[in-house]
């Protein structure tokens, strides 16, 4: 069997792990690392003994079969359509594109070029959240009746990435809308949400909120509540919480170690991993080798940029409702810059 | 010191477990049981070597002191007038009266009479809620951004109760809204509620939910997220969960047992009580030794009518938001049959 | 039905106790209360409507059917000769008596007078424990192959009472002993003690151990192993794991509360109760309601003379074997001393 | 900075994992692989661009710094032999040797070539496992009094292993020994072992054990409490509890996963992992790492010979005090056959 070939762009954060998945794979190569901070890029490259170009020299390729995108979220939209025009398939990371009506667009061009995309929402890819969803679907908990969804990130981001980032609800409650849509299986019928600034008055002066909590009501009546924040002393927190109607499934944090000291003052157990690249690390590499395997064999990947573009506009919704502090009835709602 | 004489109202559920609790009290007297059920009032009264007696009796008696209130709800408004009228104080359970134009008025009344009186709500009185109550007045965790309370019965109540309470907001939300305010020590700004009947096509077809999320939203910013159901396969759920600026509080279900059982299909823990009889003993004691406790100091009871009020208006303004589907703005709300 | 007239033999700690649970129970009478301290007597008597009186005053009385012996140990064993030869049925609290043949002579006395004779071997009426039982007799964990038993006390007792109870193997050991008696229900073969003086230079100087270890070999093959302290920081430790062919049953320490605080430094729960009284509260009151249910079915009792005897037994060859270094075969043994 | 020139014995199931580490590590080169299998072998060589020989090709090849062994256990001996004896660095996988004579003489030449050598104790380098040393080491529970260390494997290995490995001492509860003596920072003074066969007939035929208790004595008078069994329904059980004057530090199991299902029939949590290439994943890659490491800083490296020497010589006693049915005191104690 021949190998796929890849080429990554972005070789930060999320381009080294990656990279690392990509290269280990029995199935894949990592044939080009393509980023404008070329120090980044030539020292991932060669630790994984791949080439270095840029954007050019990867569309320009012919034999370049998949792209995955962990650049700047400013660069996703345009290397997705460059990658529609080349009929390449594109893993990328969330988000699709800067603002609704770009994302659509580019939504648009995958499904006319009709080439394989998947999206990174990783926690579909947990093995935590996997045994929640295997649970749910073989009926451990019978038909879903109200779900609570909790992400806490330990501290927000600079005021500069949320800027670009467009507020808590485009990077953050995006995650577990799609969460929601995964788990219920079903499409919210509305959306109504909450939101306030209490960590810091640099993001209140700036209209921006840290603490927010949505109510999503599904066609069935299933009720999903979400809520976020932007501060956790106790690390990154990530659960779920699942009623049906013989019982409850519950995906607690996952600890960073399973020592428990008990003393005068009480037992201590340890708190959750700081972030993201700690929690999910599993997650990323099972995305990339759900990809990589989705290729070889042609099945449909999942999530794609139609589960993309519907978490995105909920969580303009969710904007919406907390501007006008009302509801907000989903079916071909559109925000008005669409 | 002589004791404090007190005639109990009630010789059901509540009534059996209040009796106890004052027959057994160093510092009061249970002078009478009055219940038009005279089997099951004799019977009580014979266990704990009181006098039997009716309403009027009770209120006739000059010597008696105080009377509880844990008779059938439809009495409790008519019990709290007489009670002012001839100067008892009145420790009643939930709720105050029928309908909010009754609680209105008996409260005014009790207002006007000056009489002292406390409101059953017994998670106020729980050991457990008690120490996280405690640890965030200690600033354990700083100041508050969010709160998710969590209440599940494990089956609905027969419909003509639920006819007669009005619904789930009136009946159960009540207490996590009484929670809210006690422990965020603030009182709402508005509230937004989402109703859903899932467990059974009898409460749906009457127009009655069982399964709702609330979220309120307090003068700080911070919000309270609720969520009820009439449904739970594993007992009894009561559930907290606080964020503040330095960490979280989190009070779990208190088990039946600390045995575990592990074998091929996972690790087995046993399940909550099963209802609030079991669940909530030491706070129906502890509730009734606060009552004869700020009885003999003079201390002001809590908590009190105003907070009976205040935690029925919250809910009727929640039952308003299901109808319109909008947040309710709560400063000065009422409903139209005030 | 005629109620059952008990004598109670001391009002200290556990005399206020079962004084309580006497009183309350609706087939016994608290008749009277006996006890060289009378301030407490007389304090204990006024409280439940009890009369006082002395040893003589009890044996006197032919209408008192049973006696509790809730007095100092060193007073237990002329206590029960005294209920042997007046005909009383007797609970009581560990031990029979001080020293082995002293304990043997009883034990003879009560067989030969054929009186009913329950031992205060709390734990067996613990619901925890007993959920735990009932699991493995309903076969929960198939036949059993080993067992961990943990008891830590919170601190040594007074080097005095220290003297007096015989040292840890005596005092707190014999509890365990009796558990692995009662789960396995079957008698050890031979048991190994090593043992250490780790938390006093006291206790060391007079010989006394605060550490142990001891495993017992059941005739099965399988093995229970004890372990002692009486040092521990975070309350009364009070643990049983116990593995069967089909896997294990665990009974963790109850916390006092289930309120947990997450924060940067961890997640800090609740430590269990400080000591016995408030362990076992609900022990002591299911002890003394079968002690007084088995006299009146006439059903025999446990755990009953026997089971003490066999328990100190087995604490004496433990004693003996951390002397000579080497475990004791306990077919037929006893002490030098017997 | 030149790579560490690495070659690989076995192919087999240590070995995979082994390869995978060092050929992703920056300062090492996988430079050979030798196996009988070499169908294994070739493949594993494949897999990680590596050369194949065998012993002969490996130890007369000057430029190859290090070895690693995780072929056949009744290999290591020699392979140890020949390591010394061309002045290469040896990470070898349990057992050092076949026999307690064998392991001497190895162990006797490993010092007078002053190699380097590392023996593969891999819960050292577990995550889990460290953080608890770390903590016992800063002192969080003050000095030591009491351990109970808890090893139980899924089954009994096939009855030729474990005639070859010489039964539950040398092969599991080994490693357990070397726990205790890395946790207490001492050697025990004696060790008294309690053994049954109680998971097959088989086992019991041929006089093998397969659920052993064991109480070490330590110079401090702290006492380790070792458990094993070959039999475990729930996975692979791997526990430790240390007490110490100001508290306990535990380390429970990991679970699969953090999802938890509540029902009727109680809370079910996931259970560990079902054996040890699972649990120790992270271990594995960590004690390579260390080698590696350890070669390059010329830091001496832990554990190593001189630990497998004296965690088999307490175990070879382990199995004389079941023989004996006595405690064996260790100063200088060997076995018959040494």
């Amino acid at each position: 069997m021949t190998k796929l070939k890849i080429a990554l762009f972005g070789a930060g954060r999320m381009g080294v792990i990656h990279a690392r998945t990509v290269a280990g794979h029995e199935n894949a190569e990592l044939a080009f690392i393509a980023d404008p901070n070329v120090e980044a890029r030539d020292r991932l490259a060669k630790r994984h003994g791949a080439q270095v170009t840029d954007t050019d020299g990867v569309f320009a390729d012919r034999s370049i079969d998949a792209v995955i995108i962990a650049s700047a979220a400013s660069t996703h939209a345009d290397l997705i359509e460059r990658a529609a025009a080349t009929g390449k398939a594109v893993f990328c990371e969330k988000p699709i594109g800067r603002g609704y009506a770009q994302v659509k667009r580019a939504v648009a061009t995958v499904e006319e070029a009709s080439i394989s995309f998947m999206l990174g929402f990783n926690r579909r890819f947990d093995p935590h959240f996997g045994r929640l969803a295997r649970q749910l679907e073989d009926g451990d908990i019978g038909a879903l009746e109200l779900a609570v969804l909790t992400s806490r990130d330990p501290a927000p981001p600079p005021i500069a990435y949320v800027r670009e980032a467009g507020g808590i609800f485009r990077e953050t409650t995006v995650h577990d809308i799609d969460v929601a849509r995964w788990l219920f299986a079903e499409d919210p019928v509305s959306v109504f949400a909450a939101a306030s600034a209490m960590t810091s008055e640099e993001l209140r002066a700036e209209g921006f909120a840290d603490t927010v909590a949505l109510t999503l009501t599904m066609p069935s009546g299933a009720l999903a509540i979400i809520n976020n924040s932007w501060r956790s002393a106790y690390g990154y927190d990530q659960r779920v919480e699942v009623h049906g109607a013989s019982g409850m499934l519950r995906l607690e944090n996952v600890p960073r170690s399973t020592v428990a000291r008990a003393g005068y003052d009480g037992i201590v157990t340890d708190v959750p991993e700081p972030f993201f690249t700690e929690r999910y690390g599993e997650a990323y590499a099972a995305e990339i080798d759900a990809f990589i395997g989705g290729l070889a064999t042609g099945d449909s990947l999942k999530p794609d940029h139609c589960d993309g573009f519907e978490a995105l506009r909920i969580a303009e919704a969710a904007v919406h409702s907390v501007t006008t502090g009302a509801p907000v009835m989903l079916k071909d709602w559109e925000p008005d810059d669409a």
